[in-house]
Order: structure tokens, then sequence, then C-alpha cells
């Protein structure tokens, strides 16, 4: 049986409420053999108030040993298996400009490159434009038109940009059209299916006319097409768990993650003091506040290890004001670990407190991954913690007599 | 590949004995922050003794923040998977008044409730009738017959019965007819396939004579229909791990639970040292004993952490004859939670104790929910512990060369 067939059974109203705070990329490693990760190295006297009272664990975000993106993080937290649902390059890149996508098109995410004469490529990157180049580049693609089906054609940066095609009939099971090695031409677009034929068939049609507007761009002059991807059919959270979801994120990616499983994304500010002055404002007309906070997932990446600590305890102070509000059940975790040391996301277990009243004690009085060794939610897949969210809330009811 | 399928590949004859000592709910909470559990509390010495020479863990009932019925809880712990084999209210409900469900039944849970003049219902529970009144109407409706069908008729308690259709073609996917609200007319029964389409028919027949017994019968002057269920069709334990079990319990769904997967259910007293008498009386007969112990749960469920503790110090001082009959694998765990603190069943994880020669060491020596956090079964499904129970009692080749 689904486990979302089942919440769905056993869901009960409440006025309960929920929050889930993510730090993005929390977890990590230490630099040093011996020494400690950045969370552990944090001064965090709000969060670990909150691990005293509450229970902690490590959270498995897909499986052992796979690293996810942020899509699969966040699905997984939201309580969507990351392995059922899939999201696509090109949906996932749309999102994170903020463009709507709709349930009529197919989003693809294109790169400029460089071929010569004979159209074979000599730079998969196009030497990496300025992005003020690749919005002048966008601009003339935004000319072509193709009979029954609406093009649009948006900037990301440097080389990269997004082309949605919305139609009928439009599949996706389409090969990217990119060979992945310079010395080659771009590949021809081939449907798997009839629908996926006519996708390939508009997509051949809008290279070819790329050619021709970008003859005198080089080394602009070619374009090359992935990820073909139609907006996955998620049920809303509002359907499954009976919440009025709201998100309150900075960065597009997220809130576009955020809508697809059916929360609202109203405006947030830009720093997390403004996330949690939004949060309060929003407290009463919402049920499940999903907060993302997005700078220990960058420094991380960096490899910045003191900026990630400085961060962590940045975030810290704001969990003070956000247990104010007296939340019924709070949650404070990562999609995904990011170590300074590895400069990347990784597939280490990512520290987990669930804080609320019906917590049974462990020994845990910090929040740090060697500390959550000992919690009590032991080590947890991801998707798992969504349900234990809303049995704390008093929001499920008996499985079976 | 399904468990039951490997296991059935892989067991092995053994004259080796094993004990599932459940005590119902066992799992609790500490009333107040910093305080202990139920269990943590008792004075425990004779479980303690297993605790040090076995191993401990944590055992999830069906899924983290799912909170089981009896039903799937005891499921899990036969080795039945809770979320594969469902068992319908109106099935649980003749288990629990231990009558024998049939291959060609289905078994119905029926509320008296009153109707007004117009056929409206005024009260859903017919303000709950004393049992010795829902003995002499259910008398009233033994007289109608029905072509085609055999129809059984027994008491619960209060406004609640029974009703067993007997015959051929009968199927289960039938709509409940109470409207769960006042103010409205019981609802007509549907079927959702042809052999439904047939009891829903003989439902309808049976609701329309039902009226006319009980016509000057108010505040019982009508009846409801919930929880059509055929019995489910599961494998007998007999069949997949190659045991001769035998349940030891006091109370009917228990029992009826028990007789589902295959086991015998001899009379077995009325308290937990009766029960170890029958035990002792039934060793040689049987390899698999399923002891069930009611009180945790019910003092649980009444919010009386000191009665709760006293039941598992009353159930502690049966675990040293239980021992003296030198079982060669003791399992004490619940069937889910219930602590005192929340006066129900819940999610948390419960605790559970695994003795036998062949386990390895880990560093618990106290039985309780915190200590169980550092045992060696870690946090475990609990249907993996039925598995172990075998491997620990030699019965379970190797898988694969």
């Amino acid at each position: 049986m689904n486990v979302h067939d089942l919440l769905r059974e056993l869901r009960e109203p409440n006025d309960t409420k929920i929050v889930l705070l993510v730090a993005d990329g929390l977890g990590g490693l230490p630099m040093e053999p011996g020494g400690k990760t950045e969370l552990e190295s944090a001064r965090t006297p709000n969060l670990d108030a909150c691990v005293r009272e509450g229970v902690c664990g490590l959270s498995i975000p897909v499986l052992p040993g796979i690293t996810p993106g942020s899509g699969p993080g966040h699905l997984g937290l939201f309580g969507y298996d990351p392995l059922q649902y899939r999201i696509g390059r090109g949906i996932l890149e749309a999102l994170g400009i903020n463009f709507p996508v709709g349930d009529r098109d197919v989003a693809i995410r294109g790169n400029f490159c460089t071929v010569d004469s004979s159209g074979v490529i000599s730079d998969r990157r196009a030497g990496r434009p300025a992005t003020e180049r690749c919005v002048a580049v966008c601009r003339l693609l935004q000319q072509i038109h193709i009979p029954n089906v609406e093009i649009f054609i948006e900037p990301v940066r440097e080389h990269r940009f997004v082309l949605v095609l919305r139609g009928d009939e439009l599949g996706d099971a389409v090969n990217d059209t990119d060979p992945q090695l310079t010395g080659h031409k771009p590949l021809e677009a081939h449907g798997a299916d009839p629908a996926s034929e006519n996708t390939a068939r508009i997509a051949n049609q809008f290279i070819a006319a790329a050619a021709r507007v970008l003859k005198d761009e080089a080394p602009t002059n070619m374009v090359t097409l992935r990820g073909f991807a139609r907006y996955p059919k998620v049920q809303r959270m509002q359907e499954v768990y009976g919440v009025r979801p709201v998100a309150i994120a900075v960065y597009p990616m997220y809130k576009g993650l955020a809508r697809l499983v059916g929360m609202d994304v109203p405006e947030a500010g830009a720093t997390i003091a403004d996330q949690v002055a939004t949060l309060r404002k929003l407290w009463e007309q919402y049920d499940f506040f999903f907060m993302h906070y997005k700078y220990t997932d960058s420094t991380g990446e960096d490899g910045n290890f003191a900026a990630k600590v400085e961060m962590i305890e940045r975030l810290d102070a704001e969990v003070a004001p956000i247990r104010a509000l007296n939340p019924d059940v709070l949650i404070v975790t990562g999609d995904h670990s990011t170590p300074s040391k590895l400069r990347s996301h990784s597939w280490h277990p990512v520290p987990v407190l669930l804080w609320a009243a019906t917590c049974r004690p462990d020994p845990v009085t910090e929040f740090g991954e060697s500390y959550c060794l000992h919690g009590g939610l032991g080590q947890i897949q991801a998707l798992h913690l969504l349900p234990l969210a809303l049995a704390h809330a008093n929001r499920l009811g008996k499985y079976g007599a």
C-alpha cells in the first residue's frame, strides 16, 4: 500500500501548526580527522534547547550512498518518495527561474554552443558568455515562431537558457541533442512515442530556426537541448495530508518545488529575519510552514567552513522567534549534506531534530551529526519525517481497529 | 521478493521453541519532562536479566508516525506486513466476540439507532442501550430470513452487534449505510462489483426487514451497517514458517487474530498465571507460543500510569517461570505503544527484547524505551522480528550458496 493513500485515509482535521525549517545542505564533515563538523562547531543555544526537549536523528534523503539534488532532497522532506516522483531537469531549470510551468508545457534546458562552418561543435558552452550576452541572444531566439505551438525562451545565466514548448499532445520522451563531446554535430531529436514525436519534430524545427537566427552570432551560434520534461503529476499536500501549506522561501527553485506540491508561495523578503517576519504575518492563515534557508548550502559549496558555521549561528538566532509563535511541531533539518570539505552536495545523512510536546525523551543535548547518532529517531528516511510531524500534530487517526 | 516466499524457501525443521510474549500497548512516555516511562519506572528484575543476556531495540509497528490498531499491530508481530494484509472492521468485530468466521462469510458491524416517523436518524447509537437490551433486540433480528443466504446476528454490547451473511458469491465492496450524521436517513447499500451487489441487495433486504421487526422498539427501532468485510486470505504460519503455533490469550479479539494466521487457540484461563500454567501444559505439543497480556494496554488507555507500572511488574514476575521452561527464543515486546499520558494507542516505537543463546551482546542492562535506543536490534520494523526469532531458533537455512 502506498503511504500517501494510507495518510489520505488516516488524516484528521486539526488546527495544530507544523514548521519545517530546512537549512539547505546542513550536514557536514570535519575538515581534519578528529575535528568537528560545521554544525558541531557552531554555537546554537536555541537549536540545542529544542534538541533537549525534542527528539533527534539522522535523515537519509534518498537511500544510503545517494547524493540528492535539491529536487529529490526537498520532495523527500515534503513526504514524497523521491524515487517515485522524478522531476526532469527542464522542469527544475524552469522552476529555478520562476517560470510558471503549466500542464500543456514541455520544459527544456537549452545551452548555447559554438559550431564551425560544417556544423560540428567546437565549444559545448560557447565560451561561457556573460549573462548579459545570454539575455541578448535569447532575445533573438524569441523571434522564432512555429505553427501550433507557443514558444517561451528565458535566459538563465552564461550559456544556459530555458525553452518551454506549450501545446497539445506534447510528450517528453525525447533524447538530449547535446552529443556531450566536441567534434560532433548536435544530435537530432527523436520521440519515443507519438506525443513525444510531436515534441521532437517541433524541437528540430526550433533548432533549425535557431541556427539561421544565430549564424552571425559566434561563439553563441548554435543551441543544444537537454532534459525534455513535462510537469510531473503530483498530489497536492492539501489532499494528501489535509494541511494548508505555505512556503517561505527566497530562491525561485525552492519556491517552484513548493508550488509543485501545492504550497502557496507568497513574497517572503530577502533575509531569514524577513522570512521569520513573514512567518509571523501568515501564522493564522496556514498550518504547515516550509521555511527554506539557502546559505548553509552555498557556503558549503564554496568550501568555506567558517562561513557555514556563521550561517548556522545566524539561523540559530532566528529559532527563538519561531519558537515564540508556539508551533505544535518544529522540524529542523537539511535536504542533504553539503560538507565544506567536499565543496558539494553529499550522500551523508543529515542531522534532524523534531520538537513537539509528545516526543519521547532521548539523551541528545546538542545539535550535531555525531550527537544525533544517539537520537530517538535513529537513522530515518527523510520521507518518513512528514508522517511523524502529522502524528505529533495530532492529525492522524489509528490504522486498523 | 516477498519475505514470506523467502522464508518458505529457507525454513528448516527443528524442535526448538519460540515464545512471543506480547504486552499489549507496552511502550509509553514520561508524564513530565525529564521523567521516566512506565516501563522505565517498573521494577523488572526478570526482564532485565533477559535484556542483559539478550539483545534489545525498538520496534516500529507499521511505519514511523502510524498508530496501529490491535489488528495491524499483531499481524506485524506475527511477521505479516500490516500494509499488505488488511483486516476489515466487520471481521475484527466478529473475531472480538469469538464468532467463527468462514470463507463464505461477509462480516458486518451493526449499530442500533433511533429514527423518527419519517425515517430520519435522531440518535446514531439509540441512546446507548444496556447490553441486555441489545441482546433482546438481537433476538428479534434473528427472526429475519432471506432466501439463499444464512444470517447470523450476535450482540456485542450497548448499541453494537455483528451481522454475518453466509452464502455464495458475496463480495465486501459495499458502502457503510451509517450516514455518520443525525438528521439524515440511513444510506442504501451499493456494491462496487457484481459479487458485492449481491451483498448489497441482501443488506438492503435485511435493513427493510429490520425496520419492520423493530418498528415498536424505539429507541432501538432501526439499524445501520458498517465495515462489510470478508475473511482475508492469509497463509498459515505453519506453511510459511514451519512452526506449530498456539495462542495463549484471554480476550477474543487476540484469539481471533491468532486463529487468522493458523494458530490453535485453546482455553487459556483468566489470569497471566493461568496462561503460564497453560503454556507449561502445552509445552511439548507446540513450538511457537504467542502469549497475549492485555493489562498494559488497558491501564494505559485509562491514563493510569501507576497501574500500568504495576501491570508491568506483575508480568515481570511471570517471566521467571517462562524462562524456567527453557525456550530457545523469547521475545518480549508490545503490538504498539499506549502511553498513559496520551490515554490511547500511539505511533511511538515499542521496546523489544530478544533472548536467545546466539544473541550478540549489546550494552543494554535494563528494559526501557531510552535504554533500548542503544540496543543491538536498533529500530526495526515489527515484521522483521519473526524471521529473527526463526534464525535464533536455528530454523532458517542459508539464502543462496
